[in-house]
């Protein structure tokens, strides 16, 4: 395995009822600023049980949040901030709002001009506002980690610092009882594609990482048709193992010590940006077309990804292999995913306009060893059509 | 699975060389003791890699610390610690420096009388000095939990305190070249044990946590007797997978949200508190008793181990379960353990010595569910004959 320094410092209380438990986690003085997003909290209880518990706080609240979060937006809680004093954010909801929440707390406390500098000129962020998470929907794994992404004008853009890593998450499985079902699929396939770019790249010998990463798919793909299906979509343990896995799959713990390859994400970031397609769906077009352009480069991990998490036994090495994207493509479909770039009325022509803001965002080296050149990304792109 | 709160703040420094980081990880005004064992770490380079790092502070250093610590060693580092006014401590070594410097830091603030009362009368830790590891010894977990246990008397303890969770912790997997076969070996299967006693339990359906603890195991009996055979006992990727096996086996991520049965280790610790056996020789001797004797209550859970962790498929279920418990005595013997009473030169006579230890402590009813009282110890003990 690799040498790594590893840190995860997040409280996590998970299960039922434990929306209680910020009452304690936040200091009773402070001056909290609620961040959530379209107002779904309102309706299954969520915001109830988080204003109750902060019936002895001083707090004020911040609402209007979208997916895939808007510079414009965030820069709104600016004034709200500076008028109340706020010096806590308690983010109420998806990766969207938690990951609005980072980039709120960082330029509140950000001591250049231009907050956007800290997306756009990767500016180093030293310090935050505290923040804690509410979570109402697994997938992201942002409730634990040091990383963000925010839009502006169609650019989709990541930034990371450990100032940004929540000190609490509350994990309620109850709580995502009332998502959509297209909320559940993006969110299982999300945290399912963030295990594999830990995990398909190539082998250092990293049993533990293996084993865990493998663990998770196992998981993803065993409970997440689960929780579409009439009979079994209210089981709150098949929603606590949903949860725990998205959480685990980018907490830091699989991706330490390994070789990754996030050229899934970074691609499928232009797609969300330019046609605005659902984070995960993007994900669930591209990845299947990177295991095929990219089968020699993961020969060794896509076999072991056959034989340990598809149980795959006959046939040759190839055969497996190919068995196994086929698996995966049926399992994102299983999930009501698109797989190709059709199913969401892109064609051949909408392939340059993402190559040239691959290009234009400096994408030009991508994966695990950044041979995702843009003739590569390309070639992925038509693979997916 | 069950509710759960989880916290593990220790930061992780992993790999060859990383024994520099202590450097920027310890404050530069800070006064530190250096507390290691029999000093075998004069041997094998480590102390030197650790003053080279510590060149620019102010230290000094506590020597001696015995496997099982006593209590009485441990104490006598508190007038060290009153006269140079030390306000951090480096423990250098295996489980037992780090338990026994986990104890020297909480009696160094303790407001009590007696520090004695930690873990006699299991008084709670409110604060201790700052503690960080160099861990030499893959086994007990203990650097990046909060756990300890102490000598005295022939009575072998435990306490628990947040208080006392290292801030960092060192883990250079080639510091662990220089072990003895035995040392390799306990630690192993001291690991070996810390999971099965989280996973071998009853089935609440947390697939994540399952999952983990067999990875574990896997990994586990695949490289450990690889470090024991000449041709890989060098393989630095060996130990590695060793070493990060063993601090995951305990730092309460396996454990989060399912039953835990800790009557192993708890009979195991009247055993080295009676006749001073290596704490992981009592483990390997006692586990495959338990697993005999609760083998209805463990049904569900020793079927799975037999399944995902050995791969079993042949026979009834009764049988894939025997077959499952042979295997893991094969396992511990080919890791040269004992796994009878007898192995140890111990009969009859001595399980009425055990038992009476065993009621005097109050470890009348062990196991996940309460069940192992006094009579089913007697019968654990009886079966190991």
């Amino acid at each position: 395995m690799l040498n790594f320094s590893f840190e995860n410092q997040t409280r996590i209380h998970f299960g039922e009822g434990q929306i209680s438990a910020i009452t304690n986690e936040i200091p009773r003085d402070a001056k909290v600023l609620v961040v959530y997003g379209g107002g779904s909290i309102k309706n299954n209880g969520v915001y109830d049980q988080v204003i109750s518990a902060l019936k002895d706080h001083t707090w004020f609240e911040f609402s209007g949040i979208e997916p895939n979060p808007l510079y414009d937006t965030l820069m709104k809680a600016q004034a709200l901030i500076k008028e109340h004093d706020i010096d806590y954010l308690l983010a109420v909801g998806g990766g969207s709002v938690v990951d609005g929440s980072k980039f709120i707390a960082a330029a509140a406390l950000y001591a250049g001009d231009d907050p956007w500098d800290i997306v756009a000129k990767q500016q180093k962020v030293e310090s935050a506002l505290p923040i804690g998470v509410v979570l109402t929907l697994p997938a992201t794994g942002s409730e634990t980690n040091i990383g963000a992404v925010v839009t502006r004008d169609g650019n989709k853009l990541p930034f990371m610092s450990s100032a940004v890593r929540p000190q609490f998450a509350v994990l309620d499985p109850a709580v995502t009882l009332s998502l959509s079902e297209r909320q559940i699929s993006n969110g299982v396939v999300d945290a399912f594609i963030h295990t594999m770019e830990q995990y398909l790249t190539y082998s250092v010998n990293a049993k533990v990482q293996d084993r865990f990463a493998e663990g998770l798919l196992q998981t993803l793909i065993e409970e997440g048709p689960k929780a579409l299906l009439a009979e079994s979509k209210d089981d709150l343990e098949v929603r606590g193992n949903i949860m725990w896995s998205a959480t685990m799959a980018l907490n830091g713990l699989i991706g330490a010590g390994v070789p990754q390859d996030w050229s899934t994400h970074m691609i499928g970031h232009e797609l969300t940006g330019t046609y605005g397609i659902d984070h995960a769906r993007t994900l669930s077009i591209v990845l299947p077309a990177v295991m095929k352009v990219r089968q020699q480069d993961k020969h060794e991990k896509l076999l072991q990804y056959a034989q340990r998490v598809w149980h795959i036994s006959e046939g040759n090495e190839e055969q497996q292999i190919v068995q196994a994207i086929q698996l995966t493509e049926n399992f994102f479909q299983s999930m009501g995913m698109p797989i190709r770039l059709s199913d969401v009325k892109l064609g051949e022509s909408d392939v340059d306009v993402l190559l040239e803001k691959l290009e234009l965002h400096g994408m030009v080296a991508l994966g695990e060893k950044q041979q995702v050149t843009l003739p590569v990304s390309r070639q992925i792109l038509t693979t997916a059509l």
